[in-house]
């Protein structure tokens, strides 16, 4: 649930854990692991305190757990308490430890299921106890293996059925667990329904521990985190977007952009609604078992889920879009330049409609009506209307040619394809030497992150000496700028419908329309100081 | 790790769910419940059968948890082994049902996590036991509290530790849960060494049970998940990209593609890659704690973490390349004739390729050095020699216009515009009445999967009223074509990378190149019946 991952602590104990396991020549090492011991404290501290500045929820949450801990002690310490429950308190103990969780609506699931897995397995049980109890010894033990054997492999395979397994996984192994300790504790003692009574009754002892501490000092609420992050969502796409374009119309190098790669915000903008499928599933699951305390007699955690598949979609296309920004094969910055202002005028007005349906979910309110609104439809008809107007770049123009260096090399590399036709071509690295290239490359930076699958492709050659239309690239720019125009229906009806399911209040003109994206803008511009016209 | 759902039984039981919440005019829903519960039990058979069916080693599984837990009691159920044991023995029974899981790996993980944590917790215990035992009754209580307090505290804030959560998540809890279990218990009972030497023992003779289990008596491993589902993704993306292509060049009328939707071969070839990234990480993080069993000193599991990252950064092109099928705006079908050749032939490369990246995998062989072969430069040249040779589509072309009903439209909505500059235009969904209708189509298909998200879109109008070059769809069609070459080289390396890990064997030029996408090539056709000249 906490997928952010402070990456120096983590990957410096990557690396200590692939030096411990390669300690079959462990004489070498040992200078460098005492180099590493030493870094250690320094870098324990720095996690501790990351991990409590990230979220300081998690400090609470600590120490909550080690209050209703000592709680739950106290039962069995202060004398009175035990006298009233003897042995049994230690079940209160563990269920503590087991059952809490960060968010109310987690501990709330794995309570529940814990005390109903519980209580099925007594009932279930004492059915079996009460067959059993009538006959010989070595019956018993005969019945009673049995018993373990096909309630064990039932149970074990229920656990695959998909609902069961989404909702009730925990239940279903605290049932198996009870059923057996009371099934096979009968064979040697004698009153099982009171061992069992009594275990009940402290593990629900324990879950109230747990359920108070969880649901009213401080509580953490998954169905709130699931909004939040949705708002996020929408925030850090359209920032996404709008640095996209910019950098689009700025960036002539791409090494000047690859160095700043680790902390691209493009790929920040839109990294998180990527990979959120099952982070918001588990959350909208949790949500599921926390009480509404909304208007709404349902909290809609479902429309929050389809509401992130939408978001999903979306963003598919920024990170299409994004990758018009590294291809090998570009329009010349000159050509460029004549759509910067209608692109960002566009990419201006997606981003407006974005934060917009973002302040819609923040303040559980309708959208605007006018969401879709005039400025964005111009800003469509500037951008068709300076397409247009530029019919000669699209027919691969021979003027720009000659100030393009890119084009110089594929007219040569062309050349020499004529003159060999039967050769397997020289630019395309179709042999071993080319393998042999990536393997040398391949052995200096495999430590790399994802994100680099980004950087500028290999295939540089094979691609610049084809003498593809220059407007091709842009024209893919464009599509898929129009093409997000589109798809922003999609994500302007889901939170519609989102609004509807969660009864936001009705939109109120007077209402302030932020928008918050134009220091983002000023951002990228500082990063590319060179003038635009510059090439 | 079965996200493979059985969507009939889970909206049944949904719907069934919604029904029993609504229950409070619960009279109204007796018949219709009464109907539900009719239809349950084939449901449930049904259910049970398709677990089965799915994936056999399910019910291997289940069966090997029964044998195990019968095993386990026996230590209680025969004489000479519980004298040996005693009561304690009820911890083996509980650690089989906690430790048991589906592969290999995860049980290893569980197990080895659970052996330590107890280790470390006993041994804490006890240094904190040495501590309280000379002091009195009183001061003995304030320290176990205080103790259990900040121990509790301080392993609860470790477990948001990334590396910690990652990897020692169910260590620390056990480790709390026993240190709790021994330093309560050390309040009331003298001897609480020769208790926590006890447990250790039987929760030691559980583990070792699971693991004989899970390691000896088939073996499911995660490693092997991990390659077959990596194997699938590939040939997945193969045959999503040839069913695309196909289905540009074929289909014109968006209602026919809406209707098969529920069993699109496209989105099913891609779905895998695009959410995978939970479940390759705990696939690989499992597989980490399996003995390997190949030829390398390491089984490479980053490695495949990594190619799944970069598969679903290719994925992400796929997607926006079908999205160009749902588009709104489209180049006429008699247009997109002329480049039907060279896109097929493209596509059919690259599908090519990724086949073959599968098979390398497949047979742990390194993939052949003419992978990136000459037919693939060729069928570029192709496409680009097409595309020079037609510039006069991308002028916006007039003839063209005369015979498409989208571009007459789109002429006089623009006509209406000029007529009332002042007044909001029809044509853009900006009004409340457009809100109105969104709200009556929600209502009727709020049930809807995610998939939907791929429907034609609402903003028709306002698409189509934009006269853009009609070229500008298929210039992006081709763009992310030729976008995807240049991204197959990431693949390509990450794929040899890969096989240097995990030392594939040299590739044999007399191993037979598998080629099976021809199947979903016909299959398509089929769909579509109309000739493709019919425009």
């Amino acid at each position: 649930m906490f997928p952010k991952v402070h990456a120096g602590m983590e990957m410096a104990m990557e690396r200590n854990r692939d030096c411990t396991k390669t300690m079959g020549n462990w004489e070498k090492h040992i200078p460098v692991f005492a180099q590493k011991m030493k870094t250690y404290p320094g870098l324990l501290w720095k996690t501790m305190w990351k991990v409590g500045h990230d979220d300081p929820r998690r400090v609470i949450h600590a120490f909550k757990v080690g209050l209703s801990l000592t709680l739950v002690s106290l039962l069995y310490l202060m004398e009175p308490l035990f006298k009233g429950i003897g042995q049994d308190a230690i079940w209160a103990v563990m269920t503590v430890v087991v059952v809490s969780e960060f968010t109310a609506g987690a501990t709330l699931c794995k309570g529940l299921n814990r005390g109903f897995g519980t209580l099925l397995a007594g009932s279930l049980a004492f059915i079996f106890e009460y067959i059993a109890t009538e006959s010989g010894r070595v019956f018993r033990a005969v019945f009673i293996g049995a018993a373990v054997f096909l309630v064990g492999s039932a149970a074990t395979y229920l656990r695959f059925f998909p609902y069961i397994k989404k909702n009730y996984d925990y239940g279903v192994v605290i049932f198996l667990l009870t059923f057996n300790l009371i099934t096979v504790s009968s064979y040697r003692v004698d009153d099982v329904l009171k061992i069992a009574h009594d275990r009940f009754f402290t593990i629900a002892i324990g879950c109230g521990v747990c359920l108070l501490m969880s649901l009213l000092i401080f509580p953490n609420w998954s169905g709130e985190e699931l909004h939040n992050s949705t708002v996020l969502k929408l925030e850090g796409l359209a920032k996404s977007i709008e640095a996209c374009v910019n950098e689009y119309f700025v960036a002539t190098d791409i090494k000047d952009t690859e160095n700043q790669s680790s902390e691209d915000p493009i790929y920040e903008g839109y990294e998180a609604v990527l990979d959120s499928k099952s982070k918001d599933e588990a959350l909208a699951q949790y949500a599921s078992w926390e009480p509404r305390h909304s208007r709404c007699h349902l909290f809609p955690w479902q429309r929050y889920v389809k509401l992130g598949g939408v978001l999903r979609h979306f963003g598919y296309t920024v990170v299409a879009l994004h990758g018009c920004l590294r291809t090998e094969i570009r329009t010349p910055q000159s050509a460029r330049t004549l759509f910067k202002d209608p692109c960002n005028r566009l990419a201006g007005e997606i981003s407006k409609v974005l934060m917009e349906l973002a302040n819609s979910i923040r303040n559980h309110r309708h959208c605007s009506p006018e969401i879709l609104s005039d400025h964005l439809h111009e800003a469509l008809q500037d951008l068709n209307t300076a397409i247009k107007s530029q019919p000669r770049l699209f027919l691969g123009s021979n003027k720009n040619q000659a100030t393009n260096m890119l084009a110089l090399a594929a007219a040569q590399a062309s050349q020499k394809h004529e003159k060999a036709p039967g050769v397997s071509l020289s630019s395309v690295k179709t042999d071993s030497s080319a393998l042999m290239e990536w393997k040398s490359r391949r052995a200096s930076d495999s430590k790399e992150a994802e994100r680099k699958v980004l950087r500028p492709q290999l295939s540089k050659i094979a691609m610049t000496s084809l003498e593809f239309s220059e407007a091709l690239p842009f024209a893919a720019f464009a599509s898929l700028l129009v093409e997000m125009v589109a798809k922003l229906d999609n994500v302007i009806e889901e939170v519609e419908g989102l609004g509807r399911a969660a009864c936001y209040k009705e939109y109120q003109p007077c209402d302030e329309v932020v928008v918050t994206c134009d220091r983002k803008k000023i951002n990228v511009s500082q990063h590319h100081v060179q003038p635009d016209g510059a090439d």
